[in-house]
């Protein structure tokens, strides 16, 4: 069951929708217009959250961060102990960042609130978390988990999850933003009798019925493992070639990996390059990480040979254009050494196109110093 | 493109949602709290967007209607220059009512505006019409046009659709009902670079670009004439077998026929047999058909011997449970001879199971008398 998965015995609501819907969702069923909320500004999709929550006349207080650094459970602390009249009704957190390739810690923030005694609800965005991190939405306390079907559930973009709590569903109960789509109790009310209030998206739920099996099978502590190890083989390899992943010493997400590129290239460029030349594609820098980052994604129905294969296949283009430090001579990769070890099951390296410093095509960013601005 | 299934060289919004979700989002990007709709009660749908509506603190007033008839331009005339003051913001209408299978007058609908100088904005749904019913966004003056991937379109359920007028757009400008998955301005904005605010559906997406590429192969013309004979079709088949199919003399849509069981017979014990012995699933009865209603569907992939294998089935269905008044014997279906005209393309009538009256499997009804209730 997809409950299973977000680790509760309560409802999962499931909506035809973007997880971006989802996020809305948990907002206008729990919370009322001029209600106080907590969030952070730890990436893009935190800020995106902030953003509906003002669109639905919220009032959304920072209680810290930056974008480079994970949600620090001390400004939490800090921001509920300054709330002693408990104006704070919710606090809005992503678990996995998916803009920086940071995770915040949950469990921590629930224990903030349980220490202050505060009775904000604790909304979670685990967009990209969940199935590829470890994710306990009772046990940690979660009043509603977001979720969507194109992450670790490998499906296509088309299903929001809203994870509720027995707290959530009575807070439900009374909050006053106007709702109907993304209204609960219509949707538990037709679920009861095996239906739903609108027409279900029905290819994403056989699917989903399938990505339950899947990671039934290989297990939920399997597939979280797995993640973890395709997470520290990405952030290893690319430290390797001597760039920075966003967030040193910070704890990071199994999901995908953030890395800078080295100053003078422009993210954008680099990731049409890549796209083009290798048949990769890369996630581009969001909001204040334009142009500057680059995400490798490693989730969902990926191993290691899948993303060997990849990581190779970067390596070569940054070769090709010169932006790994440690290639002395651009256009090649033989200063570098291979981008990965190769493994019993991976390609070997010099199968890559281009892996071998060969220029199969004419490099469309000429010499280093011409793309640098 | 989508644009012109509609009939509009405006802008279509596209959601990751089902229909219900692209009427709630007609509703919000046009209207403020408190404002008045007119809305007529000519079916399960119509009462669903009233009901939506309702929930966005929108008065709705019913301007008339029955579900056995379809809408009359002179109910909304007389309420229009009843509104001297103009408090009426929107007319709601469904073009296609899928619950009766009726259709509503929409160009004389938009005359009725035009003709008493009522600046309202019109609202239609088109989710069971788009491409199977000739509909003009643009000539008729529809202000928003609400459509859905899963009837002619032919894709599964999970896309929605807001076809807009320059008019709309305007009003969304001022309209105060909270938004932002909804919103117009933040989808047209990320549109116009070729993105989504959101992750969009993808595989839906793809599917979408394949419809459209499949309906202009057949022209819309063509689509359209061809859902207009299986509709004329259906109707002339259930009524030669005796039976009232929903609005006698009423415009019919392209897409269903809703049909009456003879008294005593429940629709959903019917609609099980007929799946379970037959392999048909037709549409039950909703709202106050339920019980008593069965709904043909015959839009999107299909052809005249598609649509006859299942006439045929159904034929043999109704007539093993003894619910063809001219059916002298029950369990057999000589007496009302084979249920539709085979075809030159079309399979022969005695090759579906059960067509010629042998029972294949017991009845799970008995006797006629018993199920009857």
């Amino acid at each position: 069951m997809v409950s299973d998965l977000f680790r509760t015995t309560q409802p999962v609501i499931i909506y035809p929708s973007s997880g971006t819907g989802a996020a809305e969702a948990a907002l206008v069923n729990t919370l009322s217009p001029g209600d106080l909320v907590l969030a952070f500004n730890s990436g893009f999709f935190a800020e995106r959250w902030s953003d509906i929550a003002t669109h639905y006349g919220l009032r959304v207080r920072v209680a810290g961060g930056d974008w480079e650094h994970a949600v620090r459970v001390e400004d939490l602390a800090a921001a509920l102990r300054q709330d002693r009249s408990h104006h704070v009704k919710a606090v809005l957190v992503v678990h996995s960042e998916t803009s920086t390739g940071l995770t915040a810690p949950i469990a921590g923030i629930r224990e903030a609130l349980d220490e202050t005694g505060h009775p904000a609800l604790l909304l979670v965005d685990a967009i990209s978390s969940l199935g590829t991190m470890i994710y306990e939405h009772d046990s940690w306390g979660a009043d509603v988990t977001i979720a969507s079907s194109q992450k670790g559930l490998m499906l296509p973009p088309g299903l929001g999850f809203n994870a509720i709590s027995a707290r959530a569903l009575a807070a439900s109960g009374s909050a006053g933003q106007p709702r109907s789509y993304w209204a609960w109790s219509s949707i538990l009310e037709a679920n009861r009798d095996g239906f739903y209030p609108h027409t279900p998206p029905i290819s994403l739920l056989a699917g989903l019925h399938e990505s339950v099996l899947m990671i039934a099978e290989e297990t939920l502590p399997g597939v979280q493992a797995r993640h973890a190890a395709l997470a520290d083989l990405t952030r290893k390899t690319i430290r390797g070639w001597g760039l920075d992943v966003v967030g040193p010493g910070e704890p990071h997400s199994n999901s995908l990996t953030a890395f800078w590129l080295p100053p003078g290239f422009d993210a954008a460029e680099v990731h049409m390059f890549l796209t083009e030349r290798y048949g990769i594609s890369l996630g581009k820098g969001l909001g204040q990480f334009a142009g500057r980052v680059l995400r490798v994604g490693h989730l969902g129905n990926m191993d290691i040979p899948t993303l060997t294969a990849a990581l190779a296949a970067l390596h070569s283009g940054l070769a090709e254009i010169g932006a790994l430090p440690t290639s002395a001579t651009p256009g090649t990769t033989t200063a570098a050494g291979p981008p990965v070890s190769a493994t019993p099951d991976g390609p070997s390296v010099s199968a890559i196109p281009g892996a071998d410093g060969s220029a199969l095509l004419p490099s469309p960013f000429g010499a280093p110093g011409e793309q640098a601005r």
